[in-house]
């Protein structure tokens, strides 16, 4: 016999057995379920692109950690390492047959040979939406409409959904004459939580050369304080003489009162100017998402609104607005509250095998359960009744179905509660009845 | 600004819009519900694995067609080829603490660097299930309910599962002295629909040094006709006395017996003496699945017994059984058959934007039609009614929604059915209920 291979996962890889897979598919079918509600489509791209495609989409720190090699037919090849790259190429090319808008989800492992540590992993997946081809501000009033049904799909009851639009902060900036330091200025306002108003208002007039008035216009941007409505007032009095500030405004004004229309409680939209989400990319509406009893997990959905997709692959102007889900995130938050019903099995029931000549029986008795909605597995070997109730405390099963000769004879089943260890004999006619009640 | 990029895709590997996506995810959906209701729970592992993991385990074919190469540490990795490798591995770590039997399903894509043409990709998806840690016959039996139950959900009607037992030949190879001739044996008896007995008895002789009333034997059993009765009835007499074909043709009989106890119509399942499935690999039960309305186009859900699954990575023994959805010949199938509702969106439903400022009016209409099952995509912007009711007939959307100031001020929705181009006013309270109605 020749030697054992170790059996082993490369770093920043894992496996999903069955407990962390089974959460895992129930909150990628909601996603699904919640995206396509909205008339969202699904696409799917390889996971191998030509490299020229990938490179220099996520500036140099991507490309770094990119997988490349050379394909069998010496092609400069990589793995994707986002969703968002591919999504431009597919739309350069998919768009012009396909025509605006267009809304897709899209839902996929992405690699990156990053460092790992602190949860972070080399292969995840992604979860995003994103409708393109149009400015309209209707697209990004339904961004908040579906990260609204999604949490709801997901019973997280407490979260709220931070909002804030970049044109304030670009008009503010056009009309400070700073336009070409909007990166200084932001990591400069990054700090301010930590440090201040002096400090940053320092490091602003170092950094960007800004005078103290203009360091006063943006501190005050950036510390506006209180309800949505006195956010608004405020921001409109300060910065509402400029044109771009003012369209900001007014997309944040009707995004919070279309929402609020079409049901969606208005004290879970909260508008919150110290968002930016990264320093380049957006340039509209911008998106957090945050839970009321897990803050400092950080945001379980986020995104924006850009300008162009794909100016890479085609002349066509493709702006858009989306979300992406956090996948790996919302699982342990999911966790951290409780919410997620681990299980090693996906079928809540177990017919023991107690003959072995029954077997056509026990399937029969199976199938009928399962046209009725229930998962039933069936066990395959007619061992001691004992180890069978043992595998099904290990997998996780909720109820054992169990007939013997004297119960066939009599027309009727065992139902067994495994939480509970109690059970009770019922009709052979009653059994989806009864276990339909029990599950429910 | 910089030269544009062509958008392209590496060959061998192609882009799923929404038209190919759909369906494609309704399958995997079908699957993952029926595999889950018989208990097979899911697992996922990492694209990437050791080379070491992968090679040399589905032969010399696979180690040539692997993608491989040296990450960002300059390790030997490379893409895994298919799902079966994998769960080797994954059941080397993992059963040891899970314990037997184990059932699991596995849905994800697997790459292989081969010639592509006559619809061969090289990235395709695998949606396998097994239960493995038992040698219990109740386990075969469990692959052609599922299967049976697969090809339902997916609405074909005429279809058959083909099964025979690899224990039979192997029994008559060993009562004649051939164990060590199978793979020569199978090659010759792969020509006999072809070119006929004599030839074949005569490769038979000059290949593997057969005799002829050896020949004679092999010819018989290979050519055994009847319903299933009268082949299990031929085998018994011509090849009961052998152990082990004996225990092939009883799993047989006891297989077609408790499916048929379970109910699945007795002429679904046929017994077929000259399937085999490969040469080594599988020791058991052989399924194969065609469908009647399209034989041509191959086995759509293959699958066997085999005796140890992870030898290569553990001493512990995993004799297993499991069959393996041929996703993309399916869908191709479905396709001719007329059983796929290509569309371009998910959603039936498309409220057209008629008034602009009333855009939370007809989010809320939307959100109660969603609530109630109803897909339901809102026009992003206030465009003529005809342009949007073009972009609906484009995207494949059912019927449209339109309320403009007269049904507003009315309490009232026109819905209009795009196909019949036909439309009806009702009020507001009744629009769910109706669609709900039109739609089933």
């Amino acid at each position: 016999m020749a030697d054992l291979i170790q059996p082993r996962t490369l770093k920043g890889f894992r496996d999903y057995p069955p407990e962390l897979m089974i959460p895992r598919e129930r909150l990628l079918e909601q996603a699904r379920r919640v995206y396509r509600s909205y008339g969202f489509a699904p696409i799917d791209t390889p996971a191998l692109e030509y490299t020229e495609i990938l490179l220099g989409k996520g500036g140099e720190e991507s490309d770094k950690i990119i997988y490349r090699f050379k394909d069998h037919g010496d092609r400069d090849v990589a793995l994707r390492f986002d969703l968002t790259v591919p999504f431009a190429r597919f739309a350069a090319m998919y768009v012009p047959k396909m025509g605006t808008p267009f809304k897709r989800y899209h839902l996929g492992p992405v690699w990156r040979g990053e460092n790992t540590g602190q949860g972070r992993y080399r292969e995840f997946w992604q979860c995003d939406f994103d409708t393109i081809g149009t400015t309209s501000n209707a697209a990004d009033i339904e961004v908040v409409l579906v990260i609204h049904d999604l949490m709801h799909a997901l019973e997280v009851e407490r979260f709220t959904i931070h909002v804030n639009n970049r044109l304030v902060l670009n008009g503010v900036l056009e009309e400070l004459g700073l336009a070409g330091k909007t990166k200084a200025v932001l990591i400069a306002l990054d700090k301010l939580p930590k440090l201040g108003r002096d400090v940053v208002s320092a490091e602003m007039s170092e950094k960007a050369a800004l005078s103290p008035e203009q360091a006063e216009k943006l501190l005050n941007l950036a510390q506006t304080q209180g309800t949505n409505s006195e956010i608004l007032e405020r921001l409109t009095l300060d910065f509402g003489g400029n044109a771009k500030a003012a369209e900001g405004i007014r997309r944040l004004k009707e995004l919070l009162e279309a929402t609020a229309t079409a049901g969606v409680d208005p004290s879970i939209v909260k508008l919150d100017v110290a968002i930016a989400r990264g320093l380049d990319y957006y340039t509209g509406t911008i998106y957090e998402t945050f839970l009321a009893d897990l803050p400092g997990i950080g945001s379980v959905c986020s995104g924006g609104r850009y300008d162009n997709l794909a100016r890479q692959f085609t002349k066509q102007e493709l702006p858009g607005v989306g979300a992406s889900l956090g996948l790996d995130r919302l699982l342990t938050a999911l966790e951290e509250l409780k919410l997620l019903q681990s299980a090693g099995t996906p079928a809540p029931v177990l017919v023991l095998q107690f003959s072995a000549d029954k077997l056509g029986e026990y399937q029969k008795m199976a199938r009928g359960l399962r046209a009725a909605g229930v998962g039933v597995e069936v066990y395959p070997e007619a061992k001691k009744i004992g180890a069978q109730l043992q595998y099904a405390e290990k997998r996780g099963h909720r109820f054992a179905l169990i007939a013997g000769p004297d119960e066939f004879a009599q027309g009727v089943w065992k139902i067994k509660d495994l939480a509970k260890r109690e059970e009770k004999t019922v009709m052979d006619s009653q059994v989806k009845e009864q276990l339909r009640a029990l599950l429910s």
